[in-house]
């Protein structure tokens, strides 16, 4: 049965998606991607990790299309990495996140609501196992690397906390797999979802994930030497002719299609990872360590009061959400829409 | 006697400081002053602390002289306040700063480095000492809320930790001390430099600092109560037309000129205090517990390496710096700069 509700957008959005002006600073990092971004015509940004992030080539829907035809390349340098290394870094990875990490084997990449003791998202990073004793979180937008080093000086954990210069490049699309192979050879299509491999590019061995932040399928390659970031985009771009590549970036028509959570608008440290639909991600059961397990028992033994729900919006186009919406139902405020655009393909709005 | 080097400008700085497109989305937040701010022709915004933060209105250079002679209203709601309280609270602070807060009054601010386990810059905030058992870090771009959790959590520090809606409206220039008593009262021009009052407006009172990001002189008002946002902004601008108020924001020359430093720009978590020129806030000899005192005993004992120093460019013009531009001597790479205008009242460059 379906729930009927009103949904009040806000003038502020009724102007579309403009961009207005970024001014840069030495404050707002550059990618190594950042010259070949530029020259394939980017035409808005977001600031992400204090790092410039593409949002938008073309325009929000010539993307979204592209990107469900065809292959793209993302830089998601932006997607900043904390490095966790060291005798007790295993303990305060999963120290960090309620989700059971006991089982995880090098090679894996694992999705993970990072709560704190309040019961509070922190981030929600994809967590690479790169050795028993060396992890990386490939983070969503805030300062986890404060937040690490917080716990663990103390705490009293014996670990390394670093962000190394890694910068992920995302190639996302149905035809990722192709372009994937004519760089780096066959051995990619044997990558499992979720999991990486170590594959040469120019003479050096990149982590080569098979995820990323669309549902179009794809890979990130975490480019831990910036000098060969522009050999790699180009050679990509040129590889790709044959699979229509084209520069693209996380399409917030696709990711609202796809139901993916952006940390810092859709849920934010006063959400609980059950509120954001992430419960299960929260193994309560398992005999693990977890820093905010007895405010999450707490809540789950209380009842979800508010959750992250996908809409239906009836209504034939509107544009996109930058302020919360209002929700109501019979006049009455029942909840906001934080995420919001028209889907091309479902011929409705989504949110 | 004065030093000789040499700059090398990014070509990418050359373009000058044409804003790049910025997206908005519901993950950048807006201050409750964004429709004054739009309504007054913001030209380019920066993304501070997940908010947007106004940094140009008429031209950088235009705003500078304005700022120098008249009085300007600044959102600078993203300067976000961390507020400490419960019965650690004071430890917890004093935990966080090799600056002696241990003789701090209720009503006193203090500028303060945060310093790491590793001695690094963690953020620069002011911190305000509201009562002896609550504090506000007033801050710069940095998730010093999730560290300080974490210093919390893991160190058992009786405390509770969060960011309360407060958004900050400097009042800055040579005239900002008659605008203000004329909203405020005569009261205001009793308030030291760096310290505040509780001042009435609309009948809410307001904690008021004499302080501010420039070197003009001026006050910030925390705006505790969005709803009056609206009203204190269009108050202030009539009020402060015989003083010739305008909208403005914190002006790259004019706090270049004044060796303000940009907390992410010219110092990160990578730079100790004494680097940064900040070794005036490490009280090493006072007998004060923080968690960065080993490191920083050691840094000073084994002398400092490389420190953050103003520099005249000699030049009849010259572009923003965007990107770090070396610094060389006979060839060889001595530094970079970070942060760089040129001034005309000086008529130099000024990094």
């Amino acid at each position: 049965m379906s729930d009927s509700v009103s949904v009040g957008m806000a003038d502020t959005d009724r102007r579309g998606v403009a961009p207005v002006g970024l001014l840069t600073t030495s404050r707002i990092r550059r990618s190594p991607f950042a010259d070949h971004v530029e020259a394939a015509g980017v035409k808005g940004y977001t600031v992400y990790n204090h790092m410039l992030l593409p949002l938008v080539y073309r325009s929000l829907e010539e993307d979204y299309r592209h990107l469900k035809e065809h292959v793209q390349l993302w830089d998601v340098a932006a997607q900043r990495q904390v490095e966790i290394s060291g005798p007790d870094s295993g303990r305060l990875v999963q120290w960090m996140t309620p989700r059971d990490l006991s089982w995880a084997e090098i090679g894996q990449c694992f999705y993970a609501p990072l709560v704190d003791e309040t019961g509070g998202m922190v981030n929600d990073p994809v967590i690479l196992k790169l050795a028993d004793d060396r992890f990386w979180l490939s983070l969503a937008d805030s300062d986890v690397l404060l937040w690490a080093r917080g716990l663990a000086s103390a705490g009293g954990f014996d670990v390394a906390i670093a962000e190394p210069d890694v910068s992920p490049l995302a190639v996302q699309g149905p035809k990722s797999e192709d372009l994937m192979a004519a760089v780096f050879g066959e051995a990619v299509r044997a990558i499992g979802f979720f999991r990486f491999a170590r594959l040469a590019f120019d003479g050096h061995d990149f982590v080569v994930a098979r995820s990323g932040w669309s549902k179009q399928g794809g890979f990130e390659i975490y480019v831990d030497d910036a000098t060969l970031a522009g050999d790699l985009w180009d050679t990509l771009l040129r590889a790709g002719a044959p699979f229509g590549v084209g520069p693209g970036c996380p399409n917030v028509i696709e990711r609202i299609e796809g139901g993916l959570l952006s940390y810092g608008g859709d849920m934010t440290l006063e959400h609980n990872p059950f509120e954001c639909g992430l419960g299960t991600y929260c193994h309560l059961d398992r005999p693990i360590a977890f820093l905010g397990r007895e405010r999450l028992e707490a809540i789950q033994a209380a009842g979800i009061e508010r959750q992250i729900r996908g809409l239906v919006i009836d209504v034939p186009s509107m544009p996109f959400c930058t302020t919360p919406w209002p929700v109501s139902r019979g006049g009455e405020t029942v909840g906001q829409v934080t995420s919001a655009a028209f889907s091309p393909d479902a011929g409705r709005g989504l949110a």
